[in-house]
C-alpha cells in the first residue's frame, strides 16, 4: 500500500517551523508496511488544498493530512474536503456535545466559534479526540483511505497510533516492509557505491540508498512483502553481503554512533581515552562525552589551539613546532604522546590541522588533518584531507580521529597512506 | 512571485531525517519576495519525481528542488529532468574537468561513476558547486524558472545565496520583502514573549515570529511592500522596539554567532581566553573554534572529564573536590582560575555539571551547571538548571558560557543568583 501525507498551515512554509508531524506519521506507516511515497505542504489556501487531495487520492491508497481543522477562520480543511469530495457538511451533535463537555470540564463555556468542529462531512467517521476539542476524519474515496487529524502534534498523535494503525494493520492488503541501517566510515559516497556496483541485481527485492554524513556514509536496506519472514530473511542475506564488501568500513547499525560503538569498546576492554585536538577545538571530546556514561573511559583532554599550549599542556617541544610546523605528523604523534603521558590513559588521541577557510597553502591545503594514536605499543599518525566547510572539516576529523580509536581496538589498524574524502 | 520547493530522496519520505533544506529554501525564498505555496518530498522514483515537476511548473512561478545529483545509480534528478523537459543530457567538458580536478586536488584518481555528474541537460545553465561534485542546474519552462541543487546542505545553501537568490531579486515581478533576526541569550521563549506583550498591536505591519534555539531565542521580524524603502523604515522602527525591550539579552543579529560576538569583543580588546570544560566535553571550545580566525584570542583549554584530570591539568585541589563535589561553585571557580594560569591567558572559563540522563541527585538535579570566568580582577561563578536532552544541556552550557565572556566584555556581567532554563 502507498500513503501520501498531506501537511496543511501557512506557517509550515514559511522555514521557521520544524514540520514534526510528518515524521510522526511516516514512521508508523512505515512500521505497518504503508510505503510513504509523497508528502504534499500547503497552506491554508482552499483551492491548493483542493488541488493537494484531488492528486493524493488519484495516486495514492492512503492518504493522511494533519492541520486546518481548529475553530478559526483559516481551519478551512473541512470545508474543503466536504467539497473535493462532495460531502455536505452535517453538524453532528455527539460531537457537539464531547466539545462542549470539554469545555465545560474546565469550567468555562464552549466560545461560539468551537462550533464549527463539530460539521462532519456526511458519511465520514469520527476519530475522537482525548486531548482536544478537534476530531478526526476518517472516509474512503474510490479505492483511497483518507485520514484527516488536527495539526496539534500530540493529539494527532493519539489519533494515529489508536486509530489509524489499527485500521491499516486491519487492511486486506497490508504488507510487511523491513529496514535495515549499516553505517561506514573511510570510504565517499561514490567508493561505497563502486563497491557495491551489481548489488541491485543480486538483490532485486532489496531497495539500497545511500545517506551521506560527516560521518561516514548510511546505507539503508528496505524490503517488503506480504510475509514478516521472507522481509527478513531478505534484509539478513543482503545486509550481510553489504558487510562483506565493505569489511572493517562497516561500524555499526540503525541506532549506533561512532561514539558509542567507541565507547563500548573501550568499556569492554577497560581502556581509558585522553585528547590532545587542534584544529578541532575540543569537538573529539564533546563527541566521546555524546555518549552518556562516558566517565567510564573518557579521562579527559587539552584542547592546545596555541603553540605555546602544545608545548606546555602537551610537552610537544618547540624545536619539533619550529622544524616541522603545528600541523605535521610528527606534531600529531607528540600531541597523542602527551595526551596519553600527561593524563595517565591507556590511549592518546590527537588532530591537528587546518580547518579553513584561510590558512592553506599549495603544500597545507585546508581540510589537511594528520592523527595521532599513542597507545602502549607506541605512537602512529595518519594523513587526510578533507572536503567542506570548517565545520564539515571538524566532523569529519572528530569521526575519523574516533574511527582510528576503533579500528585499533579491532586490531586492524589501516594506516595506509593518504586519503582524502569529501 | 509563487514557489514551489521540491525536495528529493526516499530516506526523507521514512521520517527519521529531518529535512533541512526546505527550511533554508524557504526562509532564502521568502525574503526576496517569493512566496512557498507548496512543498513536495518524493523518493528516487522517475514516475513520481516526474509527476511532482510536472505539477510544480503548472502551479508555480519558481521551482527549486534538491537531492539526486550525486553520483550513485539512485540518484536520478538529471536523467527524469531530462525526460520531462525533454532536454537531452550532453556531458559537459568544462564540469567534467571541474569534478576530476576537485578529486586530484586531495591527491585521488576521479572514480567512473563520478563522470555522469558531468551530464547537463541541454541548454540548462551549470551552478558551480564550490563545495563538492555535484553541480547545480538552472533553466526555465514556459514561464518557469527552475532550479535543481545537490541534496548535500552545505552545497544547496551556497547554491542558494550565491546564485538562486541573486537570480530571483533580479526578476521583475518581485516584490521587496524584509527580515531581520534579533538575537537574543538567557531569557527562555515564553518570558521573551512576556516582555513583547503588545508589540502585535503597536507594529501591525511588521510580523513576528519565535525561533527558539539551544543558543537563545531568536526573534524574526519580516514587512512586505513594493518600496523598499518603506519595508527597511518599518524593520528599523519595529527592531529598535525590541531591542529596547530586551537589553542586554539581545546579542547580534542575523548573521551573528554568540562565538563570533566574543570573539570580535575579544579581538578588539585584545585579550586572550582559555577554557577548562568538565560535563561539556570539548563544546565550549568547539563553539569558540567554530569562528574562523578564533587562533587569534583563543589559545586552548583543558577537558577534565575525570576528577584526576581536574588535578592534574588545572590544579584543582582534591580537598576542594572532596568537600564540595566536581559539581559545585568551587570547583568551577579553581577550573576557570586553573585554565587561566596553566595556559597564561587574559580569561579563564569553566564549566562543570551533570550533562544526564543519568547522576542526577535532589540536591544535584541532571541540568545543575556551574560556570566560572576568571579575569585579573578575580574568579566569578554562576549557577544554571538547564533542561533538555544530554545534548541539549551541553548545548546550553556552551552557549551560557559564551554568554558569560560576552557581558564581562561588556562591563555588565549579571551575577544574579540562581538561574533556570528549559
Amino acid at each position: 500500500m502507498r500513503a501520501e501525507v498531506i501537511t496543511i498551515g501557512t506557517e509550515l512554509l514559511h522555514g521557521y517551523v520544524t514540520n514534526r508531524n510528518f515524521e510522526t506519521i511516516a514512521r508508523e506507516l512505515s512500521r505497518v508496511g504503508v510505503e510513504v511515497v509523497f508528502h504534499t505542504t500547503v497552506g491554508d489556501d482552499s483551492e491548493r488544498m483542493a488541488d493537494s487531495f484531488r492528486a493524493a487520492v488519484h495516486r495514492a491508497d492512503v492518504v493522511v493530512a494533519t492541520g486546518g481543522l481548529g475553530p478559526t477562520p483559516d481551519d478551512i480543511t473541512r470545508k474543503t474536503i466536504a467539497t473535493v469530495f462532495r460531502r455536505r457538511l452535517v453538524l453532528d451533535e455527539t460531537v457537539l456535545d464531547q466539545i462542549r463537555g470539554r469545555f465545560r470540564s474546565r469550567g468555562i463555556e464552549m466560545p461560539a466559534l468551537n462550533e464549527s468542529q463539530a460539521l462532519i462531512p456526511r458519511g465520514a467517521r469520527v476519530i475522537e479526540n482525548l486531548r482536544g476539542t478537534a476530531p478526526g476524519l476518517h472516509f474512503s474515496h474510490q479505492d483511497t483511505e483518507i485520514f484527516v487529524l488536527p495539526g496539534v502534534a500530540s493529539e494527532a498523535e493519539q489519533m494515529l497510533t489508536q486509530y489509524v494503525v489499527p485500521c491499516l494493520k486491519a487492511h486486506p492488503q497490508a504488507l510487511r516492509i523491513g529496514q535495515r541501517v549499516v553505517r561506514t566510515i573511510g570510504l565517499p559516497e561514490s567508493a561505497v557505491a563502486e563497491r557495491l556496483l551489481g548489488f541491485e541485481a543480486e538483490e532485486p527485492e532489496v531497495r539500497l540508498a545511500y545517506l551521506p554524513h560527516t560521518s561516514g556514509v548510511a546505507l539503508t536496506l528496505t524490503a517488503a512483502s506480504r510475509d514478516a519472514a521472507v522481509v527478513q530473511a531478505l534484509l539478513g542475506r543482503a545486509e550481510a553481503r553489504v558487510v562483506e564488501r565493505l569489511g572493517s568500513h562497516v561500524y555499526g547499525g540503525e541506532a549506533d554512533t561512532l561514539s558509542a560503538v567507541v565507547g563500548r569498546l573501550l568499556s569492554e576492554r577497560g581502556l581509558t581515552l585522553a585528547t590532545a585536538e587542534s584544529l578541532s577545538g575540543g569537538s573529539i571530546g564533546a563527541a566521546v562525552t555524546a555518549t552518556p556514561g562516558s566517565s567510564r573511559y573518557f579521562l579527559g583532554g587539552v584542547v592546545a589551539y596555541a603553540d605555546d599550549a602544545k608545548e606546555a599542556l602537551l610537552g610537544v617541544d618547540g624545536r619539533t613546532l619550529r622544524r616541522h610546523g603545528a600541523v605535521s605528523a610528527e606534531v600529531a604523534e607528540r600531541m597523542a604522546a602527551g595526551a596519553r603521558s600527561r593524563l595517565s590513559a591507556d590511549i592518546g588521541l590527537s588532530a591537528t590541522g587546518i580547518a579553513g577557510p584561510e590558512g592553506g597553502t599549495a603544500e597545507k591545503p585546508v581540510g589537511l588533518v594528520f592523527l595521532g594514536l599513542a597507545t602502549e605499543e607506541g605512537v602512529r599518525t595518519s594523513r587526510h584531507v578533507f572536503g567542506g566547510s570548517r565545520g564539515e572539516v571538524v566532523a569529519r576529523t572528530a569521526s575519523y580521529a574516533l574511527d582510528l580509536v576503533r579500528r585499533h581496538l579491532l586490531s586492524e589498524a589501516s594506516w595506509s597512506g593518504p586519503s582524502s574524502h569529501s
